[in-house]
């Protein structure tokens, strides 16, 4: 152990990575294993969007930008949002930009919690939330939410927002949902609105998988709560960006201004060429995003009929691009005994739910952000695996 | 008031943003005005940087990269260290990038730092020391260098080391140093190593201006105590690359790992075609840095001369590119008062003592990251200023 290795607090220690990236980087360096574990588009970044870069870098764009984004890009995130999805942010002084959603959710929760703060987070549910908490010193709370599809309802969140009073800084509300792919309906929204508006709670609405609604219409917490609401995106998921780390904040001035001090202390600023290209990909990017779309829809599709055909039990899935399958009752262990299991036997990697949630949940969460031969494979192994076990189950 | 800015902790919304950023926004839109404010190269990056991050998006590093860094840029910076400066790192252990040099310093303090714990900062200091402090909920102890170098002594060290004790987790140690451009000699410091050796204390060692030493030769402190120093630079400085936002740390691994938590908590990781240039910038940017940092010695010394002549005192500066002076004695105001005074008479912005140390230091920054021409206009400015107020104060 290093000298200064002591100085370390023990929670900070102690505090284990995210499964997502510890399971990545075991089995994504493994040529026989199928790697389904992390949320990556499997689709390059559009041609025009890496020529914006390239254009920005040749014009010298290589100095400190302004430190709540360029002006064009916060231009182009307020116009997208207006013409997608109907919620009007002015851009000089309601859009800040962060190093990628997670630099949001980061930003978000340091700035609204002090130590035994609360964050509530309807579970299951992407990681960083709570890791972000706990480095906030804060309390993250799951909300318990129930089978078949996992969603947080009004009598759940009056319930907790009554158990916990004022020390509940934030919900976190994330829809389409990673990991189970469902979304939330306008008039579920609106249901959750009536409650939330009782109290004095900030809502981290998590939308980066706006784009990814593959049944109904995306729509917007922030058309109902405009005050209330912290609206978090990026380029990373819709326009296949996730390495150019650009991600935003929607939201009311005065809260801003002070989540930009946390954002800047953090880290400055984003990377000014980086910035440009997220800009073309928000004006010019309909297009791309629909041909990828249409890409993880065929993939949803092929998954729903293959998993049902081979028995297996899943959530339905209306968005994102995750499948979220009910471990069989026979197997024994829990789930991270089950993607081990999966990983042994049928070659293919998978997040098992211990990464989303700390109750004991037996599902696994399937990313289909992976090319459709690999996708194939993944079920001649699924199905070879499920065979197995039934007929070992019936020995 | 938004409803929910009320649940902002006073401490943020009362947290004053770096003047250094205020200052620069407000006087750097004013056409009027030389702003010699901001720390930021006046150069591009260069071509061949430029090109290497072109071919990066061309060959699709669109993706995520390993959240410690690509293995290319660790291993450059490995190399780079070890050519430059005899200092040894493993790449892929002892090696972690991070969001420019701002994302290393936020890290190291938020990783080591709990409520109530003490960061020593020798002053007058870059703001961000303090305001990360601050936002860990750390307290920051400034130590009160003297006229006429501000260098930190081993007595100043350990007087404060011996009084605060083990509350004590970190101590920065900048150089060459901002905002004064004073560096230390290896005899100094191996002196401060012999008292820091004493003490369990990390050593946040930020040596981003390095490559700027224009007397002598640099030398790391973690030659001396590689296991207490967590040494900290990027490629802003040296390759003019500050809008890239690539930096990293280098210390021992098992405080990487602790580190790397709190940064991947953070922000998950850097961009991917922006670590590929800042790549190509270590392994192949000697002759980039050294064509920039003759035109820097020959503005520094252009400097010295023209402020010598109009009778200012200063700090002799020998790294960085800023030159630290002294407010004249007839001056009636503080810092920030004559910062005002010089930018509506003599139409030249610089940096108060105000924005470096909470102690009432009469000097401000010059940053000679701009060219010739606006020295030039900055002199004349001064120089008329110098004359008025010497008149005004015989009348």
């Amino acid at each position: 152990m290093s000298k200064i290795a002591s100085l370390i607090p023990a929670s900070l220690r102690s505090a284990k990575p995210s499964l997502i990236r510890v399971l990545n980087n075991k089995y994504g360096s493994d040529p026989q294993m199928v790697n389904l574990t992390i949320g990556e588009p499997d689709f390059n970044t559009a041609d025009h969007v890496k020529l914006a870069a390239i254009k920005s870098i040749l014009d010298n764009h290589t100095h400190y930008p302004h430190n709540w984004g360029t002006p064009g890009l916060r231009d182009a995130i307020s116009q997208y949002l207006a013409t997608h999805f109907g919620v009007h942010y002015d851009p000089s002084s309601e859009v800040f930009v962060t190093e990628g959603a997670s630099g949001a959710i980061s930003t978000i929760i340091n700035g609204l919690c002090q130590p035994g703060d609360i964050v509530l987070i309807p579970c299951p549910a992407y990681t960083l939330y709570r890791i972000n908490a706990q480095m906030a010193g804060a309390k993250s709370v799951e909300l318990r939410t129930q089978e078949p599809d996992f969603k947080v309802t009004p009598q759940l969140l009056k319930d907790a927002l009554d158990k916990y009073g004022s020390r509940v800084k934030v919900l976190v509300l994330n829809y389409p949902v990673n990991p189970t792919g469902v979304t939330y309906t306008p008039d579920e929204l609106r249901a959750l609105a009536t409650v939330l508006k009782q109290y004095n709670v900030a809502i981290l609405d998590d939308e980066i998988y706006a784009e990814l609604t593959y049944e109904g219409h995306h729509f917007s917490l922030a058309k109902l709560l405009p005050d209330q609401t912290l609206l978090v995106s990026g380029v990373s998921k819709n326009a296949a960006m996730t390495g150019w780390r650009i991600g935003y904040i929607c939201g009311p001035n005065d809260v801003l201004r002070s989540l930009a001090k946390v954002h800047q202390a953090a880290i400055s600023t984003t990377a000014t060429m980086n910035m440009d290209a997220a800009e073309e990909a928000l004006r010019h990017g309909d297009h791309d995003t629909a041909v990828m779309k249409a890409a993880y829809d065929q993939r949803r599709q092929y998954l729903i009929k293959a998993m049902k055909k081979i028995c297996f039990h899943f959530t339905q899935p209306s968005g994102a691009f995750y499948l979220w399958v009910k471990i069989p009752d026979n197997f024994a262990g829990n789930s991270m005994a089950y993607a081990e299991h999966l990983a042994e036997k049928a070659k293919v990697a998978i997040v098992p739910a211990a990464a989303f949630t700390n109750l004991p949940v037996r599902y696994f969460r399937i990313s289909y952000a992976a090319s459709m031969e690999k996708l194939r494979q993944a079920i001649t192994g699924f199905a070879k695996v499920f065979a197995d076990d039934q007929a070992s189950y019936n020995d």
